[in-house]
């Protein structure tokens, strides 16, 4: 069963952008503004209060220009060229709230859309735009004290690499030199790198505004790429996570708490990952349990009371999904953990699917359960 | 003169890409490699070891892609097509050492190349492409200690915004709590911004192998965005980069101050820039003398005797540029403020133009001048 729904959960990132073909064109407001996620002074893609995503891209002797977000798997939207040799169009519906990947296809050639930036999922830089959430204050930028985050580069004598991470900091990290802080390793997914929670995730965002609304003790996160062994998509049962744990276990929990004034023991050390990187989490947390104490699963996988039979006991487990992706088996794993006895708490997004508003509300509700 | 001299650097910036022309293409080595920048998994663009550039981009049914580096105002390098559907072509003579911008354009319309990554420059995130240099080693990644690159998130009472810059701060910085290190605030060029000296420019694995190889004492380097008031390109003598001095000076260092263990006076604190960020750092440096200690200009203009004739006097200066800008006046400026008392040092980059080689390597030599 756990197996079928990790398949579902994969399954569905290809499924991601899809968009709701009932609404008619006719229904668009006409207040569409520029993507918050837009390149700086550029104006398209634009998006509307209803979640419409309009598109303009100046190719002018182009045959096709298609975006390939909206419409799901049914070749996205056309846009059509203007006689000033702009093409444009609007997605056929509203899109889901939230953040979506996406990129041209301009007479064949997969192309970024140049109005915006670019973030790594699906194993290249794509475009990227954000359909304003209703709840999307959580994660707003606002005058509020803010944490760092930093990069590091640290040695891996198992890869025999230097490697990236970044390192979240709460605000009150520099105001003294003594206190220490327990820290999250907080992985991304399938196709992305360690820019994920930042860039897409807002992250470090969510733990500014939680810290000054008061709602969370502060946190370390450190991020870091976690495709170490270039698992394939499509073969995700094969993959063990060896190479990844010895990275992360062995090599970037030593830096850290050589590097950062961290709490360096198991009841302050906690893992979470969305999709992949939660496949990860539960892998490395079931194999090395002396390591972390707290476990998150976002929209990847489950726990089970069977998994923790043996070996060190979970103090805290959240597993959350969106309510497009599989949150009756989400549900059901939470109240068979929560029956035998477990700390764990379960979280539904509701309206989002395998895409970065459900992780970034997981992330929201998970804070404030962690290290307590 | 000197107005002369800065209009000659700022329109260098447009024919910085250019070639030599000189070279037939059947001298052309066939051991290319991919680019370092290239995306992950991606092998073209390419480069060999002449130099030369090569550009593959599958777009089955574009009528035409042209690649804007290389011949330099003459069309860039046209790429053909195969019977494949991919485009390709190498640039007709080896390119500068070190890093470039460029774009495809396709049937018209100004693309990224999706083989590469992207670098803010021009105002948009451009593709980038290195050609190795043969003193590279100096801004390689090594098995060294590395320093940390942190993004900080500041309130700007004069803009009413949240603002960004990256601090480096050395290897040893988290070692122990007392230490306390000089700042250098270093700033990008036009239609760049504060990721460009990280990204393009290398500064912290430069500060990483300098520190190790014990050519300079470690110090801390705050990099920001500089075009606070939108100074369009062409316009540069209506700058008076009066808003950028009060985010800066006002807003910026004390902000710094107060977060980072820095030594928070003026004899260890230096302005430096490139381009654009070197016109900025004049301006601001001999109005506000009394913060800044050390100033540099990198292919931003000069500094003569008589800008020091009234206000504090500067502990240093560096002034440089590439060897194909003007590197007669920057000696010349140099010879001046030596003969006038002064403690300064120009720096002339063989072989290279207004890009960020010859910066790196002007950062390179004015790091161990600093703080003396």
């Amino acid at each position: 069963m756990k197996k079928e729904l990790l398949k579902t959960t994969f399954c569905a990132l290809a499924l991601a952008c899809s968009s709701n073909g009932l609404w008619a064109q006719n229904d668009i407001k006409e207040d569409f503004q520029p993507s918050t996620l837009n390149q700086p002074g550029q104006e398209y893609p634009m998006v509307n209060s209803q979640g419409y995503a309009r598109f303009r891209v100046l190719i002018p002797d182009a045959q096709s220009v298609t975006v390939s977000l909206g419409l799901g798997g049914r070749g996205g939207t056309k846009l059509v060229k203007g006689t000033d040799g702009a093409w444009t169009g609007t997605t056929e519906g509203p899109m889901d709230e939230g953040f979506h990947y996406y990129h041209l296809t301009v007479d064949g050639g997969v192309l970024n859309d140049p109005g915006t930036l670019n973030f790594y999922g699906s194993c290249r830089w794509e475009s990227g735009i954000e359909i304003p959430a209703h709840d999307r204050d959580f994660y707003a930028l606002k005058k509020v004290p803010h944490g760092h985050v930093q990069q590091i580069l640290f040695h891996s004598p198992s890869t025999s690499t230097e490697r990236r991470a970044f390192v979240y900091t709460p605000p009150c990290y520099d105001k003294d030199s003594q206190t220490r802080y327990p820290v999250l390793y907080l992985q991304h997914g399938w196709g992305e790198d360690e820019t994920a929670w930042s860039n897409q995730g807002h992250a470090n965002l969510i733990m500014d505004n939680l810290i000054a609304d008061g709602k969370i003790k502060p946190f370390i996160i450190v991020m870091t790429y976690g495709m170490t062994n270039d698992v394939k998509f499509g073969h995700i049962y094969e993959f063990t996570a060896k190479e990844f744990e010895a990275v992360l276990v062995d090599e970037l929990v030593p830096y850290v708490d050589k590097h950062f004034r961290t709490l360096a023991d198991r009841d302050h050390r906690a893992m979470a990952g969305l999709s992949m990187g939660g496949f990860e989490t539960r892998l490395i947390t079931l194999r090395r349990g002396e390591a972390f104490g707290y476990y998150g699963l976002l929209s990847g996988g489950l726990y089970m009371p069977d998994d923790f039979k043996e070996g060190p006991q979970p103090k805290g487990i959240f597993i959350s999904c969106g309510s497009k992706e599989n949150p009756d088996k989400v549900k059901e794993a939470g109240e068979a953990l929560k029956a035998a006895g477990y700390k764990a708490t379960w979280y539904v997004s509701e309206g989002t699917a395998h895409e970065f508003l459900t992780w970034r509300r997981s992330l929201y509700q998970m804070a404030p359960l962690l290290f307590k």
